[in-house]
């Protein structure tokens, strides 16, 4: 990983050394922000009404005013000066509440930080990667459908996976798979393809949504049901979403083989073909 | 509030308007770093051991290197330059994984950063405050243990207590009370005094831990067992403990009305005073 060249702060647009934000932001007093992150592929950004929409219902979530439509021609000038247009990349957008002496309780009137940066990035057509993941307790908060910068938890689920040398953490919570430290996760049994319901325990992707609309558009039975732990030696195939993982094959969990070498379970690769051709 | 005059800032003190950090700080992108509270009172910070030790403990939880004795003489001098040494003031501490180009894993060489700055606070010699207050689902994560900044989850629901002019939120979680948004909750029933066990549902408050030591010096029974909502209605007396709440009396729980005018109960009352004599 390393940083952008340039980085988009509260209308300006500077170098990533000089983006710096106060110690009052309230992004870095409580992690009192969201985000996004959208990918461009082929000169345009993939679901980036979905994207921004989610954005916008996250804020008023959380009571931030923000018009999320005045971010378009600010992305356009940023990634002008970073020399990304049509350039694959990967776009972040943060809003937080913005700047005040430390309360937890809003300030009345308060103007939110946006910082935005874009990165060259390009995706492979298929994501190659046959996953080994580990499954831990999803000790995270239960509003997990705001994707907030609050993400101590998820970042340490996720380091347990890096540290193991595994591609992802999936998690469960009261006996069921909910989604992973950052991507959501769908099982395949007898041909049907589960994944947990769009509630309070997970963050509704828009490859989660794209890849639902795949199986229904593929004639693939979809159930919007959460996989138990019990089950889990009854799946046949299971993967991961979002937005730079795409749809990632997920090979062992924990020491569940599923897969061995290159091999991919047929609906993996079947939802893997069609989500290319949306490019 | 305000801001305060200084800010101590990873080895330099500035003047709070020039007091930045990257927006690459993992604590502006991922919440990802801790904080402390501490008061002092009569040229001393009270349960200072107590407060370094807590943080120092929670780095370790979430793996951050910082040996928190280093910061002994930078808040001295920060006093100095503040002009608040031995004044009564109240000094924020917050440390977080340090500065990185974006990904959920830990990078493997990173320096944490350190932010500190002190107010003027005199606190009152008892605490007046008669508090109303709301009940709310406990949905933050399940490692309250953790005094992190990933606060977005404290803040939402403090934030409902203000706009209903209460003065705190009081949580529970699977039918018990746990504690409030930013504070400790202590109820007492046929003199007995009762609170949530310290385990990861709550934070450890060092007032908390006070207030039971005091319990024990003072012969009051004193159980760390949850109250649960159904019992509500059988308690005799209620309060909050906090740093700079130091004790606060409940008079009314939701529409529950436990004292009236400036009644307090007689058990808040010898601890309010009992706690004075810290000082």
């Amino acid at each position: 990983m390393s940083y952008p060249d340039k980085v988009y702060l509260n209308g300006s647009i500077v170098n990533s050394a000089d983006a710096k934000v106060s110690v009052f932001d309230r992004g870095f007093i409580f992690g009192d922000g969201l985000y996004e992150v959208m990918v461009q592929i082929n000169g345009r950004f993939f679901y980036e009404k979905e994207h921004l929409e989610r954005l916008q219902s996250g804020l008023q979530k959380i009571n931030i005013e923000f018009d999320v439509s005045l971010l378009k021609n600010e992305i356009l000038t940023l990634l002008k000066v970073a020399s990304l247009t049509d350039k694959d990349c990967m776009l972040y957008i943060q809003i937080t509440r913005g700047v005040a002496p430390r309360q937890h309780s809003f300030p009345g009137d308060i103007k939110p930080t946006v910082m935005m940066y874009a990165v060259p990035k390009v995706l492979p057509e298929i994501n190659t990667v046959n996953a080994h993941v580990i499954t831990r307790n999803d000790f995270r908060w239960s509003r997990c459908d705001i994707k907030m910068t609050s993400l101590l938890g998820n970042v340490m689920l996720n380091e347990e996976a890096m540290q193991l040398e595994c591609y992802e953490t999936i998690l469960n919570r009261d006996g069921v798979f909910t989604e992973a430290s950052h991507s959501n996760l769908f099982f395949v049994k007898n041909g049907v393809v589960y994944t947990h319901p769009a509630n309070e325990y997970i963050l509704n992707g828009i490859t989660r949504i794209v890849v639902i609309e795949l199986c229904h558009s593929l004639g693939i039975e979809i159930k919007e049901t959460p996989i138990s732990l019990a089950e889990l030696n009854t799946i046949d195939e299971a993967f991961l979403t979002g937005t730079s993982t795409q749809i990632a094959a997920i090979q062992q969990i924990d020491d569940y083989k599923l897969y061995t070498g290159n091999e991919k379970g047929p609906v993996t690769q079947r939802l893997q073909e069609a989500f290319l051709k949306l490019r």
